[in-house]
């Protein structure tokens, strides 16, 4: 992969690449076209990764169908796909990591997934020495993992860029998932929940409202309110480092975790005030 | 340093990195050396990188001289310096951190100096990302270093490969280091015994002696005869991996770090069986 990256490089092309952890939807694709749009080379990166799930997460299940997700990323003319295995990527004996601390991987999905976003950064550092890209894509909806990998690559000073393409959603709101393929049709229903509070709650800042408490159990009870789901959080928080605020100003990420069953689902705005 | 180095880099040219935290002796020389032999073009970096030095270790004393160091390197060719301040570096808020993990960094100094590699890891990472080179050249007076970041660049997939140098030596056999400077005349005539006790050590082996305790307490005796020496650590271990050992095969490394008053001094040899 690397030596076909770095001739890319030598002959002066611009290298684009879109990790991803496969079973790929619309969300995936909107990444690929920025990439396309962007770049003279696409790589896309398949790898499920072992690091950032933990104990009694969803890595076993967690669906894969390389041949389907080969074909689609044919027909988005896409130059290359990296899918390492596990072995590949992780030898017997393996033991270098890549770390951020900090507010911003305490928070929100940090809290639930200890360890999580640690095993993002490691494997995202591998893939770009692996790849080499000049720009690097990653999606809204994952907000806490882009703000972390643009830290990282800020603060190790890789050679290249991040940027964020916004969340793709379903007809009804949903935000496409690799995971929405877990819940029944009722959970499925029922999921819309998500996005709903969120632009609701938007739209109450949009109104004025600037109170963080009150922004936040206005979407608590709404889910609350919706049977099956369990709140594995909700946060209002400062947009740009997630720290804590009492008073909506500037740029603010509201971010939400709920649980279906066993099926975990993320989505978040972003709200300029 | 990374536009610069991406131009090199986009004109075909294979550039050499030797990183170091200047004072420049010898043994640096050396390594810029073997750069200058080995690519087109050789970047020196000059940092005294806080985030290695622990909690009463000598970073505030640690000698510089940025002016002798340029001119120097001057002579010698080199096209670039990199000497960036440690708020460059390590700006308010950085929270970003590359940390192998394993015997390799538990063994010798990393017992001596908690954190020590992962600052070591840290700064590498962030080093080899800002001059992109082509080969990393270090010096085999740090061997574990050497060994630590080559694990880290295979591990990482870092796209590039590390060089490593000879110990160069003053004409009584003591290793170059920035170090030697701390040493009072006594002390720098006494500190000989390093060299002295691991060429005995080397010695005994290739006379068919293969018992870890035997080279073990034969050097640790030599040392503690010496007027002033504080033994650190002295250690006989696998010169791979920096395992245990208890009898003597293949590779082994035999290391040791050596307190005269408050200068800690280190040294090793690789002997082949």
């Amino acid at each position: 992969m690397q030596e076909w990256s770095l001739q890319q490089k030598a002959a002066g092309r611009k290298l684009g690449l879109v990790p991803t952890m496969g079973y790929l939807h619309q969300g995936h694709l909107a990444l690929v076209r920025a990439a396309r749009r962007g770049c003279d080379v696409v790589v896309v990166s398949i790898f499920v990764n072992p690091l950032q799930f933990g104990a009694g997460e969803d890595l076993d299940q967690y669906p894969r169908n390389i041949e389907g997700d080969c074909r689609l990323l044919e027909e988005e003319k896409v130059d290359a796909v990296f899918a390492p295995s596990a072995g590949e990527m992780y030898p017997r004996g393996y033991g270098t990591f890549v770390e951020v601390q900090g507010t911003i991987v305490e928070k929100l999905c940090g809290r639930s997934r200890p360890g999580h976003f640690r095993g993002v950064t490691t494997v995202v550092s591998k893939l770009f020495h692996a790849c080499c890209p000049d720009i690097a894509y990653f999606g809204q909806k994952d907000a806490q993992q882009a703000m972390i990998i643009e830290k990282m690559v800020k603060e190790l000073n890789f050679p290249l860029r991040i940027e964020r393409v916004p969340t793709v959603r379903e007809a009804d709101g949903l935000a496409m998932s690799s995971r929405n393929v877990y819940l029944t049709a009722e959970q499925r229903q029922r999921a819309v929940i998500l996005n709903q509070s969120l632009g609701e709650a938007k739209e109450r800042i949009k109104a004025g409202e600037r109170d963080v408490l009150v922004i936040r159990s206005g979407i608590v009870k709404r889910i609350e309110e919706c049977p099956g789901a369990e709140i594995d959080y909700v946060e209002v928080v400062n947009g740009y480092d997630l720290s804590d605020l009492e008073i909506i100003s500037e740029r603010v990420l509201i971010a939400l975790a709920v649980r279906f069953g066993n099926t975990r689902l993320i989505d978040n705005v972003l709200v300029e005030v």
